[in-house]
């Protein structure tokens, strides 16, 4: 336990009145103005402090991961260090699905786009009898799994495209203001992993600017990152379909076509880096096979550098899921052994969920 | 003048050590390192109050753009004003060719492309008899332009693509070292304009992201604008050919192919914003009909907004060409009478060079 501070205004005997100034009573006054403000500043940089000399990833248990993150960031904030790193140059990349939120039973987006074609189904009477369309209003899973990527293209084309951007933003906000988790019943906006939460705040603490690139789509991610996550909508790269300006009634708009710009995914992630943020990222952080060459990139630069792999292994309090040693082969996150032998012999670091967290999701909002 | 005031450290009677803290002395000389550091936080903090009572545009002359802009940033940055924007929304977007640098007599892009032609022709002998190579090596400006935009893009996949991503940012910036603007003989990266340095220095003083948002490409402008303009890469958008990711001896690069990815200019511009942001700027600056739609699309949000447009109108200091207000019709960044009555109708604001600045381009550095 820290110790106690008296940080009550009153314990300081801090007067500004006795600042000497050249000038007029005017711009004294503003002075002291300024001054009291920073009585403020003093009390709140104090408490930071001491904050920062508690545990800043509570809920991680101590062990290898933990230990490499904050081995890390002490190397690459140390300006003794050889491994100091200015802060401009402080980038972080995280991967979404699965690293950040729960990617099961299947992507958030999957459910986001069967809800919609069920919404919608009544406008498209031809749906009934048409795949991948039948299968998501008969709850067909094997169906729509075989349709393959060809049917969830379809499918997402049907519910992502055809109005502008400001309208398909308040359907996605619409849509995660009521949806739930169908086995944790939850919004999906709660299911957040609490220490990935916590290592994003204690990165952002130290200087790094914390950026998304996932392989979903970035303007079905924007509009809850800043809440969720504490990452603004600048700072989300991920799959995007094209726009097209057009004046409507006088009124410019981006309407959004069906048809593929970028597929933010595997040797996408180091293209999006590049063209996004024009950086290489210092740190890197995924759950799978579509994450490999964003942590290669990652890895390839100079200098220290921090690439982690999180593995579901905890069936109980989320789900369990690899192959990668041993663990079930499933629809969405394939951890492969092959990468597993990467990450080994790479030296990145993977985080057991079981082992490695003492609390899986973000407490209730 | 501003008042004089005695900011030497000694003019403050301020003295940590009767700080009441129930801790212990190692605490207590922590807490006092900290006030020490603080001392020197609020001269800082005094001397920037006092820079900001100066003027913050000393290049522009008073009048009705300078007053444009100041006006604008008390409204949105007043708690009080119903027009105050949150600093997460206060994103003003430059386009660049003409807007914060010289394009004339042609954009410096298309002089690099020209030089690196010249540089690389001992290994394509075929250029010798092949157009537009030809019309570059003869500087048959005529014939170059007679090979039109197919002709333009031929020069530019020859002299952009086929290298990776940090090849290609080292060949820039070897030839920002050494290239020279033809008529004023200084570096191209000095022909930027004063005022508008300015005028991005007063946007981020008050809380502003500044962005590029430029018809020139994207990893042509990055290896300079942070040292040029203060705006680091993740802020800079641009027209960008693809890339893709490959292995080379174990090692990831990103190879620049010969194929268009994404052309950031009219209509493209709104799109990139977007794409780039995720939110609608709430102030833009251009020059010529190439950010219409990018001045439309910051125009369409509610509350306060600024737009402006650059007039290149003064041919003694810079370049005097339009066609709007009678003005030259030239190759580069054509300023239209159409956009000049957008401009007049919608109360966007036109910049004249040669009324509204006091100097033109950045000292020597």
């Amino acid at each position: 336990m820290p110790p106690v501070y008296d940080l009550t205004p009153g314990a300081f005997s801090f007067k500004p009145s006795p600042v000497n100034f050249n000038a007029t009573h005017q711009v004294r006054n503003a002075m002291q103005k300024r001054l009291f403000g920073l009585i403020a500043a003093i009390l709140l940089f104090a408490m930071t402090g001491i904050a920062a000399a508690s545990d800043p990833l509570p809920s991680w248990n101590d062990g290898a991961a933990k230990a490499a993150i904050t081995g890390f960031v002490a190397r690459v904030t140390d300006q003794n260090s050889p491994d100091f790193v200015p802060v401009p140059e402080r980038i972080a990349t995280f991967d979404n699905d699965g690293t950040l939120w729960t990617e099961h039973p299947m992507y958030t987006q999957l459910a986001f786009a069967i809800d919609r074609v069920k919404a919608l189904a009544p406008e498209h009477p031809e749906w009934k009898t048409t795949q991948p369309f039948q299968a998501v209003l008969e709850n067909d899973f094997n169906a729509l799994a075989a349709s393959g990527e060809k049917g969830l293209l379809q499918l997402i084309m049907a519910t992502h495209a055809g109005m502008s951007t400001d309208e398909f933003a308040s359907i996605v906000s619409a849509w995660f203001d009521t949806a739930q988790h169908p086995k944790f019943k939850r919004p999906y906006t709660e299911m957040t992993f609490q220490p990935m939460l916590e290592l994003l705040a204690y990165l952002r603490d130290n200087g790094f600017k914390t950026y998304i690139t996932s392989g979903g789509g970035i303007e079905f991610m924007r509009p809850m990152t800043e809440q969720v996550y504490g990452i603004p909508p600048e700072q989300v790269i991920g799959s995007s379909i094209k726009t097209k300006f057009e004046m409507q009634d006088g009124k410019p708009v981006l309407m959004r076509l069906a048809e593929i710009d970028f597929i933010d995914d595997k040797t996408g992630k180091p293209v999006g880096i590049n063209k996004f943020i024009g950086r290489r990222p210092i740190a890197s952080f995924g759950n799978s096979d579509g994450d490999r060459q964003m942590l290669e990139w990652t890895a390839a630069g100079d200098g220290a550098r921090l690439m982690m792999l999180v593995q579901h292994d905890d069936a109980e309090r989320e789900y369990a899921y690899g192959p990668a040693n041993g663990l079930p082969d499933t629809h969405f996150g394939a951890f492969t052994p092959a990468l597993m032998e990467e990450a080994k012999g790479s030296g990145w670091v993977v985080i057991s969920m079981k082992d490695d967290w003492k609390q899986i999701f973000a407490p209730a909002k």
